[in-house]
């Protein structure tokens, strides 16, 4: 895969009774503001921006700390979007509506 | 259905081979932004508020203005999010995070 | 609106802790299973068929219930596949897979 | 990360104008059929089996063929259901509807 930025939007799902599932979502984005990649938190996901290998890095430690922490189950709902040929990023799609 | 906020993330997906599929997605946008509710567009998707009658009533014009205009083909993706027993808005969800 | 057959899938994210999320979604399964349209069950959602007023009407008979039996808080994720000019079915879609 | 079985649903959006997006559908879905692991197809995305690792190995491999066959810029949409005590299959999910 190139090095070229991609963009994906991270949304967590916890399906679980012991605790309210907000509590989860919280740790989930706390693993992405202290994973060193670019983010926007929003209402129904996070978006990160960063190499392909850097984003699914963060993918990945997200769903391991959930692992670690025995949340019982959980959806890991992702969208990335890659271009082959550049970088593709959030502020491209956005700005000229802000 | 009550007359509480809900809170809905909408995606519009073209499938088309005629104009940039970005083309598509800007008219969309144009149509939520008209809609008299409030809304904030985000980098995968347009987030809006209002009652569950109102949001359905935005999500209804955007499918019917890709009709009109001979959309080819797309897929409307839709997060709706909603409680029973009171208000949700985007706002609670993310503010401790702003 | 056109008359004819759009595709959508439907998928329920219980946001709960006085009941396991499923029950909710075999509620909200048993609604499409009773709306009197085609339907297949999947392991992330169910993908329903009909004219987009039927498929707006189940959509919003789930929402219904779900708010009319009190469950305290939920995502209905629902992708919408729309054809201006036509039919757009499941099977043409999987058939040449199945 | 575990062992265990997870689940996950994979679906590309291709967002390109040099040919049809299915051309682009047809050629993830068949990286996934050669991939090893346990998969269903059906309207909307392809639903696939397999530890966590696994996986995520073909959510890679499909990405690295759209980008190694220079597809302009395309979406992946993955929902991924995991346990962390735990399989989690499609069938456990469906077979009492089924």
């Amino acid at each position: 895969m190139h090095q070229y930025i991609v963009n994906a939007s991270i949304q967590i799902l916890p399906v679980v009774q012991d605790r309210h599932p907000y509590e989860w979502v919280d740790e989930a984005i706390a693993i992405i503001q202290n994973a060193g990649i670019k983010y926007e938190i929003g209402p129904f996901a996070t978006v990160v921006e960063g190499t392909y290998e850097e984003v699914m890095k963060v993918i990945n430690a997200v769903n391991e700390h959930l692992f670690n922490r025995h949340c019982n189950e959980w959806i890991t709902s992702i969208q990335l979007q890659i271009r082959s040929g550049g970088d593709i990023t959030g502020d491209e799609k956005v700005e000229k509506f802000r």
